[in-house]
């Protein structure tokens, strides 16, 4: 069964002089939403009137200019939904609505009798092309396949003349396109655009849909430049596009498809469409938007695209799904976590003109993201990662060479649960292995006498007093302690900064000991300098199970 | 915030004397499997060794000769598993398993630690030679970053010869290989072949990656050209490809990369991996199937397939994925449907060599899936797809003059419901518009006398009984209930056929009537042809409403 021979190559065309590889996308093309018709119709619940309305509300409010509302001759829902959007006059000034109908007459009757009264619209036509079409489905030839499409477009021509106060755009498509031959889909759409009076300054679309995705994008691309070139009426046209996803290209067909000369894009909030879906607009546009260039498009909410859409389509959008999914603002691998944060670092320091921030094509902050879901722990983080969690999440400051022990820690708690460690369990594991100190070994007290940079202190911790010497309050408690417990104590690194301003400023010291060769780590937090350092020194010393052989 | 001019434009190459766009994909490239290193780094659950190694399995099912399998130097539980599959010898001859590992020495040694044993492996060293890593992330110049290169490739090359029993490939990959200039880029691969000794005849694979996606394919591809024609060592290395989805066209990216010169590309099943995920495998796999190109992979059961992906990563392969959606073999739109039904009769009337069917890229049979998916009926439906479920899953052919009958029932139920009409649905409508019969109307008995090809005929029908003459029993019926009701009675269309085969054979009779000027349809089914017609009759009129004004 599972058998390649059963299939044929893709037929190319022979474009060798193609101009498209050298140009570059600098402007956003002429968008058209499909979402309440070829969206609509690949559901498995076509959506109520409520959700068209809502859908086609937002679509407004993200800016399309055109917006294909339906087959209304083909569909009673779809017919009501647009004469509810002219009776209700719901549609902005500067919007115009598209159907679509078959190039069949009592369905172009059908179509204008939804569409009266309407100030500004474009009736769609169409007809299949292809040779698998003409010759399987509709046993035509080529000329009977374009009379159909003439007489389509003559009818609609014809109709609209009933409507005189309506500013019609006229839009043809030769569906399946990309299965036909070129030079034949050039003949009849110039045939098209001849009936509808090209120079009459009329709005014409000539529509190119990849019905099915049959090639690699850079082909389809081919398709569309010859086509553009070869165009008799191409002065007098928009060329849009209508791509499909069979083959998991449909953006990258579109985009290069624009490279190729074409003017409009037609596609859908997250690729919602018949099988694999159309093309997406969201990923287009903000690809777009990424490399500086106005999508015309608002997608600075896109949490209520995600919630609209999943609601009116009842498919939810992919955790993966590109500038739009749950994850794609997440980094889990340390290296990433660890460059991120240089990068942004990088940024705030240098007062950066543009972002170019590692692992994040964009700020995510952009479209109503949060930094908070870059970085979740697991086993495969690194220890910028969890550093970063709890600067994040709980404003807590260590210093670098805390970090590997830091995310020792939490690495063994992922290793042994298997799964994700949450910032409040990485705030448990740093309290329980860095601050939380017996009640033994609590500072409550110390007396400090200082005489010629020499100090003698008496330390009162838990239940038991201690004297010792040295050159500062901190060497003076190591010497106590060792005298006491007859130890070895190496101050590796010390770090202490405040934490808070004003009157009531705290301080947080970090500290890396060994003790009797053996590397303790432990941070504190007090109202005065000292006593965090003091209290640092006595947590890690906590961690030894040393116990005292004379106390003062 | 939502603001473009944040953002600055990719900087292609100027390729223009570029030969990509020309070639073909004529075969399938090398596959690596990255579903356990880049797939399992980036899920919010790990895989437990159980997963990893259920999707090992299936992976090797597939026919993957090579599989990266983790960084067993930065996760334990990677570590862990590396030396499962080695230990238990759970890695079959013609596969080569890869491990990921930065180029610090203690990694390096710490990832042989975890291969010791293994017959052939490939050790797959990286460093960033992007110049935002460069510039934010290291702060190193490009003579550092290269000699950063160029020394784990040193240490890779000193390790493995401490396990020469192991036939090592080695591997490279300038990370964010598509931020970086070609040339530096070229210079970092050429200086670390040079190092691995290209002309050994030691497996060397340099690995390009779109690390985060920047660009349109295009453009990638572009790089990957110019990479290929200016790599001294080229001749000596494959070339391999790993390109991730962010701008939603890694796919796009990997094709166009095969074309430009890539040997080898790294992906995932479905797409999983960091962010909006890796290149998806299937995707690319099934795009050259659908070409008639061996993808060298067997998806023969992609059921199975998306089972085991979504249960190991805990994300739901989505509805509309190329190939493997629950939806994309599924045509809710009526021309759609008739197109598919036209096509695919086309197909086995003409015994066609090639697959070539409107609307379905492949036979979803190829890979388990069934026809059974394709048609959906809802309230866009079309009389063909009604027809054809009725078809499909209950062997009732109904001539096409009675397509719109039923579909005009079945659309109504769908406008009203809103929702989708089940197959099960559609029979009951079916059954109840067009078979159903009171008892009063049922068939109970006949007479027939034949003389001179003129019938008289006596009609036990309920309780009663109807005389009638006729060239036939069914006009005899006519003119019989024509007398008994004062009515007018016109025979439009008339369809009869046997529905089994053997002694049993039955018929299935379908009837278009005007009584008194109004049309009427109806099905019946006997083990005669003379019964089921007049049953048919009956029926139709039975719905008529009229009652009998005469008696025989």
């Amino acid at each position: 069964m599972f058998d390649h021979r059963k299939y044929k190559a893709f037929e190319p065309i022979h474009l060798t002089d193609r101009t498209w590889p050298d140009n570059t996308l600098t402007q956003a093309p002429d968008w058209c939403s499909v979402d309440l018709r070829d969206g609509n119709q690949a559901l498995v619940n076509p959506m109520s009137v409520e959700q068209k309305t809502r859908l086609f509300d937002l679509l407004v409010k993200l800016g399309f200019k055109e917006i294909e509302v339906g087959f209304p001759s083909a569909s009673k829902p779809d017919f009501d939904f647009v004469r509810k959007l002219v009776d209700e006059q719901r549609i902005p000034d500067d919007v115009t609505i598209q159907v679509l109908t078959q190039a069949r007459e009592e369905l172009i009757k059908r179509t204008y009798e939804a569409m009266a009264g309407v100030k500004k619209a474009v009736i769609h036509v169409y007809n299949s092309t292809s040779t698998v079409q003409r010759e399987q489905v509709f046993g035509q030839s080529r000329e009977g396949i374009k009379a159909i499409a003439v007489q389509g477009a003559q009818w609609v021509q014809q109709y609209a003349e009933q409507h005189p106060d309506t500013q019609w755009s006229f839009q043809y498509s030769p569906e399946s396109f990309s299965g036909t031959e070129m030079d034949y889909a050039i003949e009849v759409c110039d045939a098209v655009i001849e009936q509808w009076q090209p120079k009459s300054g009329r709005d014409i679309i000539i529509n190119l849909p990849a019905t099915v995705e049959m090639s690699t994008p850079n082909r389809f691309a081919d398709q569309v430049e010859y086509f553009c070139r070869h165009l008799v009426n191409r002065p007098y046209v928009r060329i849009s596009l209508h791509t499909h996803n069979d083959r998991g290209c449909a953006v990258a067909a579109a985009e290069l498809g624009v490279l190729a000369g074409a003017d409009r894009v037609e596609g859908t909030l997250m690729g919602n469409g018949e099988r694999t879906g159309n093309m997406d607009v969201i990923t287009m546009g903000m690809n777009l938007y990424s490399q500086g260039i106005d999508p015309k498009l608002d997608f600075s909410n896109i949490m209520e695209i995600n919630e609209v859409v999943e609601s009116c389509t009842e498919i939810p959008v992919g955790v993966r799904h590109p500038w739009a999914g749950e994850l794609v603002y997440t980094a889990f691998s340390g290296s990433h976590q660890d460059a991120i944060r240089k990068s942004v670092n990088y940024h705030s320091e240098h007062n950066k003109q543009h972002w170019d921030v590692a692992y994040l094509p964009i700020d995510p902050r952009d479209i109503g993201r949060e930094y908070e879901e870059i970085v979740r722990i697991n086993s495969q983080s690194g220890k910028g990662g969890v550093a970063l969690v709890l600067e994040r999440d709980y404003a807590i400051n260590l210093p670098k060479w805390m970090h590997t022990s830091l995310s020792t820690v939490v690495q063994s708690a992922a290793e042994e649960s298997g799964v994700e460690v949450s910032p409040s369990n990485i705030k448990r594991l740093f309290d329980e292995h860095f601050i939380a100190v017996p009640t033994q070994w609590q500072l409550d007290d110390y007396d400090l006498h200082t005489d010629e940079h020499h100090v003698s202190a008496r330390f009162r911790i838990g239940d038991q007093s201690f004297n010792g010497e040295g050159a500062g309050a901190l060497e003076a408690l190591c010497s106590a302690l060792t005298t006491a417990f007859h130890c070895s104590i190496e101050v590796v690194q010390f770090d202490q900064h405040a934490i808070s301003g004003g009157t009531d400023a705290k301080a947080q010291a970090s500290i890396a000991v060994k003790i009797n060769g053996e590397a303790y780590f432990a941070v504190a937090v007090a109202g005065d300098t000292s006593a965090a350092t003091l209290q640092a020194m006595l947590t890690a010393f906590s961690r030894t199970g040393l116990e005292a052989v004379q106390a003062a």
